[in-house]
């Protein structure tokens, strides 16, 4: 398959290469040209603007970092859509609102393009081995007709439902995320104040109803679970900024829908104050520390 | 072995039966005569007074409401320490507060006896059948000690540490439960008010970062898990008045440890306007209804 | 002076009345043919389009419900910059985020144009008695040459600082605003629950340090202040929805400058509960609803 | 008149002077020799216990940091209860929970005796000044009884209802200031990533909406307001930790109140998370040091 690819950062990157090894060609386009000749490296063709990436492609795929981004990728003069073949599918996998998407698959179809959004979880782990998980938006037939080419980036394609459902999907996913995870730091620091050992702790929450992702696999107390970011000093993981954008996109989008989002936004305030501090680029985990009065 | 039992309301009366089944003979003391008849029945003895329950025990079990009860059962003129003996061990496995636990150790040592906070989990179904977790505070040795009676009530005699903190597991556990559910409410019904399928979400959740066991088991939205409160009208289940009083329990503590208490506080909130609304006596996971606008 | 007016509505169409009564020569622009024909009735002449309505003018004001509509009339193809003379001074009354006011200042001065942002406070009935503040941003020199034009609307004009700096006075007073109601509101309820005459409780607020505007001039508890909209059953006044509209912006400001905002963001969500309930067109003051069981 | 003064504390002391300055006979009791030598030098007469100190006493006043030291002070074997004649009020200044009172005023009518509560505010230097205002809780008659004794120690004597209301007013009036503060403290800060003036901003507030005691006389930003702890490094005024606990009282009330206190829930933990990372003894203004990232 004749595939562009634009947006190669930390996770465009290892997605770009592992659909070369899937035996796809490739044009790509970043504004890094370290980026570009990695990928040039592995056989990939450089091109010189979006609208470059997109001759002849059967597929275009966009990482990019925010809806700013994918806004002027698209729409700029030597953007996807100056270039791009009717009838050609735009798989987008960066992280943003569900109304940019709606405006983006309007823009899209006004030239003949359908616009997918297939955000991803799995980190840049997992855009390494290939196996991420899809969260794809848009109808059953645009569905299988992706489904091939996400396959070279992940194991699990989800079909979420319509247009922005991908994204609905990867926002509310991660609001649970953030609030668990403040949860489960707010508590173990309370268990560790009242005396109760964390590891102790850790394993009655795990076998019980307090049982989390954020608790059995992502424990924000160090040496609870040995192979989480709390056990070598928060570094790695998913960043507390990451987080943070990701639960203004929620609050956002609530805010949209006109739903109230209580423990998000609290949660959002947390982490930001964890930014603040200056500790935005350690694991979201380490949010146990505005608990735990020595850090 | 010779048993005292005091407290025979959800909770109790079924534990008091399980232990009659293991074999053991107990004096039982309820204020309600109609409970005291049930164990009488099943072949318990009918004490006039916690006092009079005590007589010739060898170990004594409470099941109270809260720390006023338990406060009142231990000290009053006919109450346990009236008439206990020298060495025998008082088991409370009322849900309080870890610092009435400390002043009721202190007390229960001032007679001579050992006080051991072993609060449960597992709920009415848990108690009746047998299955109950026991989260047990108190000196290895005396772990030793009480696990064979309480392997009569429950499945799983876990120790989590020194005198109190059985109540520390027990709150820290439900202070993460509280939080984890509000935020999986939120999540869920963002989600639905921006157009995915509950069911899709859910399972998308249960499979990546955000899973829980509010989630996975206990889903708040109708119909994502079929065997959840939520999917026969929050009926049965685990009551928002008793999330509410747990929460307090957490949150008071905090207090006392000069922590804070962010997530479980606000958390806290929204249980407390659930029962202000009167859903007080629905299951937790109804907290979903302070966010979908036709609730 | 020849001025320019775009945005008739609620508070738009009153303010520019009061100019044409200062003896200013106007033309002004809305969608609605209703209000253009209302101040066409008081001597303005009506405009095909912002284009239109800027041609000859020495001042341009807009008052337009957001940061949307204001773009679209500045740069739209019939807009206001497509028409308007080099040199002539745009003030913008409308309430908008401070990131949006830089933006358009930016546009505003590539065609050769002072942007002023100038957000009011006062209500429509300030706006029909001329009686607003002003809360002007731009350099000194904008402000002395705008403030003739807005004293024929209003009888405060305060520099608040640089262009950008009325909107930041706006939206962090009514920050403030939102916050403090909703804190009045929590303790007035919380007051009438344990047993205190309301108006007592008011009277110790008002002469001690829980006083503020939202409990000596707007207490939301009925009959306390018989003045404010509470002891009207919260009709007229500032609705629901508008003071939600700003703390968004407040907080939206505040996720900008990377600024933790836990008590706007609590009390947003609250009005969006409010809102959510079907009380957004109420006085903002009704939020005491929320803690009044029988409300 | 004859009075008893029990616990000469940082408020205590100053207030009994003041009553021996307006004539009055005064027996004292404190645990601190240092205390009671400063207030007999004054002329007081030493106490052995508060039994003792109530001897031949006319009216009984108590001053204490919290509601256990009362319940000892009253009740211990020495204490005011086994001494007071029948017919003597007691008259309790300490800020404690209303359901305290009502308990307080239970035992004292056993005994035959009145307990009105009469919390106040003012700070030391109001005691000191004799400037103090007395919140009075209790019948019109017994009002009328201690006003002439109240009113040696303070200059507004307001009658709040019933016996427990003087309390209600106090800590319904500090949970508007914690929360208000915060508020204030929050927009304050806001503004000045923003890029306005403080004092322009601090300006802006105080003659509109967001007007309050916390912002337009102890403005927490340095400098806006020149006699306020704010603009002499926090120190002297109304400590965090006496906010903090008063906010415990506030949401504990909520609590048995069935009421909910979102906002006053959410300041405390604020506060708490001060005195976590040692600000504990700065003026509770200082909260904004959690919102400016230098600080």
């Amino acid at each position: 398959m004749k595939i562009a690819f634009v947006g190669l950062g930390h996770m465009g990157a290892p997605m770009a290469l592992n659909l070369l090894k899937a035996g796809h060609a490739l044009a790509v386009f970043d504004l890094s040209a370290d980026a570009m000749q990695t990928l040039a490296d592995a056989g990939a063709r450089k091109a010189a603007s979006p609208k470059d990436a997109v001759n002849g492609a059967e597929y275009v795929i966009t990482m990019l970092p925010a809806a700013a981004h994918v806004r002027s990728v698209l729409g700029a003069e030597d953007g996807v859509l100056a270039g791009i073949a009717k009838g050609v599918t735009i798989i987008d996998s960066s992280t943003i609102d569900p109304a940019s998407v709606k405006e983006f698959a309007a823009l899209a179809a006004a030239h003949g393009n359908a616009f997918v959004d297939a955000p991803v979880s799995g980190g840049t782990g997992g855009a390494a081995a290939g196996t991420l998980t899809f969260m794809v938006g848009g109808s059953a037939a645009i569905y299988e007709s992706v489904k091939p080419v996400l396959s070279g980036m992940g194991k699990n394609i989800v079909h979420c439902g319509e247009t922005g459902t991908g994204q609905v999907a990867k926002i509310c996913n991660n609001l649970v995320l953030g609030v668990t995870m403040a949860g489960v730091a707010e508590a173990m620091a309370l268990g560790e104040a009242l005396g109760i050992d964390p590891k102790v702790l850790g394993g009655i929450m795990n076998t019980s109803t307090g049982r989390s992702w954020s608790s059995d696999t992502y424990n924000p107390f160090p040496g609870v679970i040995e192979t989480a970011p709390s056990s070598r000093g928060y570094s790695g993981g998913f960043g507390t900024d990451l987080m943070l954008k990701d639960l203004g996109l929620a609050t956002d989008a609530a805010k949209g829908a006109r739903q109230p989002a209580f423990m998000g936004a609290l949660a959002q305030q947390l982490y930001q104050a964890m930014s603040t501090r200056g500790d935005g680029k350690l694991d979201f985990s380490a949010i146990i520390k505005l608990y735990r009065s020595d850090q």
